[in-house]
């Protein structure tokens, strides 16, 4: 790798703008720490906007969709032509991440990477292909470098454009047909855990599949055990779409724009993410647990408490942007809200 | 009692609706069940709505404020005035409802129904008082007769304003100095559980003042252990704002409103209202788990899921005004995803 933009340093939250915010929190009329959790994402999103009347009005979406050259092993209930199929739902509306985007007045970037069916151009998709599939990482790693740093740089890139929309929020999702495989194997890498404690049921295995699916995990970290870096780990059991999301995390990071993490996925991209830049975990902020088994322990490793956990499995970022009304909720309390003096009520 | 309107029937939720939307759900371009919890919202509002394409637009929230006869007792954090002081809050805007009113674009229903410290009549505000507060029912029955039956026609009068405005979801909200202690005791006759098993901190209470708390519910038990129908429960031990969200409750369900329940205190309203009319626990949406110790419990004994869990403790219909979204973005998805078949993606 000679460009290596994703080690450059976060910027820190200012502890000022926290100070003051909790300050105030604790003059609005309520008894204090009423609001429970809502008290902390207010604190939390003042102290990375710098200011201690923090909003969340724009609001950035970028799905990412690849194919996974795994998907060979016969590890998802479904065949890989949906992550094309998608690909067009998504620009269609019709897909779930469609209707909440509408629904949160968000801008919706679809970005296609790369797919077995291949939709082709589609208005309202970025078409950004690095090659049709990864390859089968129980043969071979996932990615080449150079892949691997296109897929990152691409990412970055979506933030950059969310930067020039002066996006408030960035949140990343993913579509790809044995992408859990892939997470999966990666967070196994990234953590020291057994497939067995992190193998899940994706789209719907049954029993037998997830044995098999846990099966295929065991022999992927086999074949890729020289990967003893974050990076080489991301590369060769990564994706295309979770290499993009870690690249995103950083740069949104690197940009002082909060990212929203969504589920399984995403969080095990994330994690890749603070791995390679320790001071991206400032900047993440943690939607929802997923009902995919592995999430509760990646969340864990990063000491992570999301906001809701309300048994979603889908990817498409459909976690986090169901959680974006409850941050907006939070920031309007803290700013709106009347003070005990204000509103001429006693206190405690 | 002359009149007995809250025994009267409530309607059935529509099963052939329930059937038509849960068959709509497994077509949806997602993995079956992928969106968790939010597919069974969206069934249980086509069941109630008695359509396979629910929708939640007209929020109507009434906030009933009112004082307790045993504040005198020292149960609260706070001093009594501070329930005449908020009702003003609420009508300012100031209010943590009044912000969440405002951000769902939902009527904000201001009902007093007599407070010790009397702010006159404001713009904004129902004028409802039955008395400057109940009795302290430590030492007598906190209403009489006349005064319950008041209270409770009240609350359906705000649901008849409610359906009136065409609302789909009816929320109730509370305000009411030491009205944690009232919900405690009406509970524990309810339930039959021991106040130490149910007292909680209220609005801030330390580990003294929750003892204390305990030992006030314990008296007002014995004082009140005449009270053997859940009607003279209610009417013992529960104050004019409880009783008038216990008539809310019943008065929604028979109107075939969907009522979100709100924190602690008004579960325990809408548990006396289901031991008044059981079919009320039909048209019942519980949104939070409140941190006030009690709640847990009280949901338990309703078997009660609610949606969220984030630590508020606040009441004022908060906790339910922050859920809303949630319910709306589930029947947005359940309304406006493609199917398999209109989006041309494969099936599992």
């Amino acid at each position: 790798m000679i460009d290596a933009w994703w080690t450059m340093p976060c910027p820190v939250p200012d502890p000022v703008a926290a100070h003051a915010a909790r300050a105030r929190q604790d003059m609005l009329t309520k008894p204090p720490g009423s609001l429970g959790v809502l008290e902390d994402v207010a604190v939390w999103w003042a102290q990375r906007q710098g200011t201690d009347r923090p909003g969340i009005e724009r609001v950035w979406i970028s799905v990412f969709a690849a194919d996974h050259g795994v998907a060979a092993e016969g590890v998802s209930a479904f065949p890989q032509a949906v992550t094309g199929e998608m690909v067009r739902n998504f620009a269609g509306g019709g897909a779930a991440i469609s209707v909440l985007a509408r629904h949160l007045g968000a801008t919706l970037d679809v970005v296609q990477l790369g797919t077995v069916n291949d939709p082709g151009e589609i208005p309202g998709v970025h078409r950004a292909v690095i090659a049709p599939s990864t390859a089968n990482f129980c043969e071979a790693p996932a990615m080449t470098q150079a892949q691997l740093a296109e897929a990152m740089r691409i990412g970055a890139e979506r933030v950059a454009l969310a930067l020039d929309a002066d996006a408030d929020l960035f949140i990343g999702g993913e579509m790809g047909i044995a992408n859990t495989t892939a997470a999966t194997a990666l967070a196994c890498a990234l953590l020291g855990v057994a497939p067995e404690d992190m193998v899940g049921a994706g789209t719907g295995l049954d029993a037998a599949g997830i044995a098999r699916k846990c099966d295929v995990v065991q022999r992927a970290l086999l074949c890729n055990s020289h990967a003893d870096t974050p990076l080489e780990r991301l590369r060769c059991l990564g994706g295309f779409e979770i290499a993009a999301l870690a690249g995103a995390c950083i740069a949104a990071a690197q940009a002082r724009i909060p990212v929203l993490v969504d589920g399984f996925i995403v969080t095990v991209a994330a994690l890749a993410a603070v791995r390679l830049n320790p001071g991206v975990c400032d900047w993440l902020c943690f939607s929802h647990k997923s009902r995919e088994r592995g999430h509760a322990r990646v969340l864990e490793a990063m000491q992570a408490q999301p906001l809701l956990d309300v048994g979603m499995r889908l990817g498409e970022a459909s976690g986090a942007a169901v959680t974006v009304p409850l941050l907006r909720m939070a920031c309007a309390l803290h700013r709106e809200m009347a003070t005990f003096e204000q509103a001429g009520v006693s206190q405690a």
